[in-house]
């Protein structure tokens, strides 16, 4: 018998997918590989289809995360990955399984979130499943969403020379889960305590208790004109979806560090936490913002849009996927792991 | 607080039906109310999107569940939604949490037969999630189908003097599972024990563990050019289901208990354990077998149909949903609990 862990969460779905038949229906057009799967919705538009699982204890820690923000972050979670095709929601549905601890009133809170994100990102809450858990609670959120057939984006299709682009800025939500860990363990040894959150730390605890998914930029990037070349969101830090994107678009990369979009806040915290804010950037994850690239020519449409900012540009080499420093310096990107991994 | 077994699954699902606001996107058809949400998909069809959860200690019991059948059941559960709205499957997403005491090869058996599954109802296996969890095995299987717009079957929509139809027949997964429950109790005594499932017992064990979703009935009706008046599969038992259909549909109605269709293994199995077998075909679920109406006119076209039963028919009086016996006697019909319910 094989340990899991031997295998990895990457090497378990790419075992999936290797293992998976090709689709056969003349409606799929892509299936396993993408932040969503891909369907032929009308002559015009293609549907999208993507579910996200999240466990207690592993994705959430009810200790410090309110139902309210975990009903609107799990939607968050299934909509970003139709943001990240360049695509907008259109339905879900909420699989939910708890055990009889929760009282009745933790459910109307956990609702109250999910209700409160369908109505921020204009999606109708369609249906789903309610079960027992032997313990803790389990959200399982699937999404239809639409994109125009022209302007669907893959993770697959970005060419060397185009410019990387992220939105908002990265690490905010890794240093929030820090700070809020670091209170838990305050709280455990004395809970008496008082937690120390203060206003100066309230932008990093709302990026991870309640991030947003980013369809205002889909919008933004069809009003704008500009089509990407290739999009991804960033769940899991930006060095892993990187490499997801270069290793489909089979490019290289260079990013410039100085470029990275990191906030006063997340700097202030990282050096608190004696963390590089450059490495909470590159690894931190949960940050749900977009990674996108687009062709050079494009850049002008853009440079000077508050909410993107392009952080270097793709190469011919697949093998030298860098970061460079002012100074001249190159050090390779790599992926750190992360428990969990969408197909 | 309130104590969540107070309010039960049914009285937890209205309550957040209650809560979600009407649908806004011109798409959306139906949300919560039926087997699955519908959307508009193209001019002549409708789009179906269902969203299953199995949990282990809760749905399913890995002492006797070989997972390559739970990775079959799963796609089951799913498909059955779609085969209610008289709908096809086209893709299904697997979202997977698991514990790392499960090795490779438990995942490999497990989409054996999820991949069995796709296979045998024509759907492609398109995506998913994986991801960690701290004890258990928690599967989350969505489904996306098509229907002809003028082939949809709601629940909501029969009318008194229907003639109520199943598939199938009713009970033996039921039965199946108390067999597997006692072999597990023996075991548990005694691991030496050889388990006692003999012959004679492999449907019924087979009805429990590998169940078959009746995408089967869809293309036959469609064959038989006949488009039930309402339908919705049994997944929580005849009464159950009986009652949802009736209520939606605003009916009451008669069954005739002679005729409900209860196989032989059945019928000696229920004796075995002093339950009666009407009150397994009512109250025992997981059959997944289709439940439906036609108009009283049509039942001529499938009236010499093995794999179609005609077990009773509606009424005017929604008040009235009873059992009735050869002798002319009339019990009420009431649903029995069970752990889980699609909204």
């Amino acid at each position: 018998m094989t340990d899991l862990t031997t295998l990895g969460e990457i090497g378990l779905i790419d075992r999936i997918r290797q293992a998976t038949p090709a689709p056969t229906h003349p409606e799929t057009v892509l299936g396993i590989g993408d932040d969503a799967a891909v369907f032929v919705w009308d002559d015009e538009n293609y549907g999208l289809l993507s579910t996200d699982v999240l466990v207690e204890g592993i994705h959430f820690d009810l200790t410090y995360v309110p139902l309210k923000h975990l009903g609107y972050k799990a939607i968050t979670f299934a909509v970003s990955d139709i943001a990240a095709m360049n695509g907008l929601p259109i339905q879900v549905t909420v699989g939910l399984s708890l055990s009889s601890r929760f009282p009745v009133e933790a459910i109307d809170e956990l609702y109250e979130g999910i209700r409160a994100a369908c109505e921020a990102y204009n999606v109708d809450l369609v249906g789903g499943d309610t079960s027992s858990s032997r313990s803790g609670l389990i959200l399982s959120v699937s999404v239809l969403g639409k994109v125009p057939k022209d302007l669907i984006t893959y993770r697959s299709t970005a060419q060397p020379n185009d410019v990387i682009c992220v939105t908002g800025d990265l690490g905010a939500a890794y240093l929030g889960l820090q700070l809020l860990e670091r209170e838990k363990q305050v709280f455990l040894a004395d809970p008496n305590m008082q937690p120390n959150l203060s206003e100066e730390r309230a932008y990093l605890v709302q990026r991870q208790l309640r991030p947003d998914a980013r369809t205002d930029i889909v919008h933004e990037l069809r009003d704008l004109g500009i089509r990407p070349t290739a999009m991804i969101d960033v769940s899991d830090g930006l060095a892993s979806e990187l490499l997801h994107l270069c290793r489909q678009s089979r490019t290289g990369a260079v990013l410039f560090d100085e470029n990275l979009p990191i906030d006063d806040q997340t700097h202030l915290a990282a050096d608190e936490f004696k963390i590089s804010p450059v490495t909470a950037a590159l690894n931190g994850g949960e940050d749900y913002e977009l990674l996108f690239t687009i062709r050079p020519q494009e850049y002008d449409k853009l440079s000077t849009n508050a909410r993107i900012t392009a952080i270097g540009y793709l190469t011919a080499d697949p093998s030298q996927i860098v970061l460079a420093t002012k100074a001249g310096q190159q050090t390779p990107i790599r992926a750190q792991g992360w428990p969990s991994e969408s197909q």
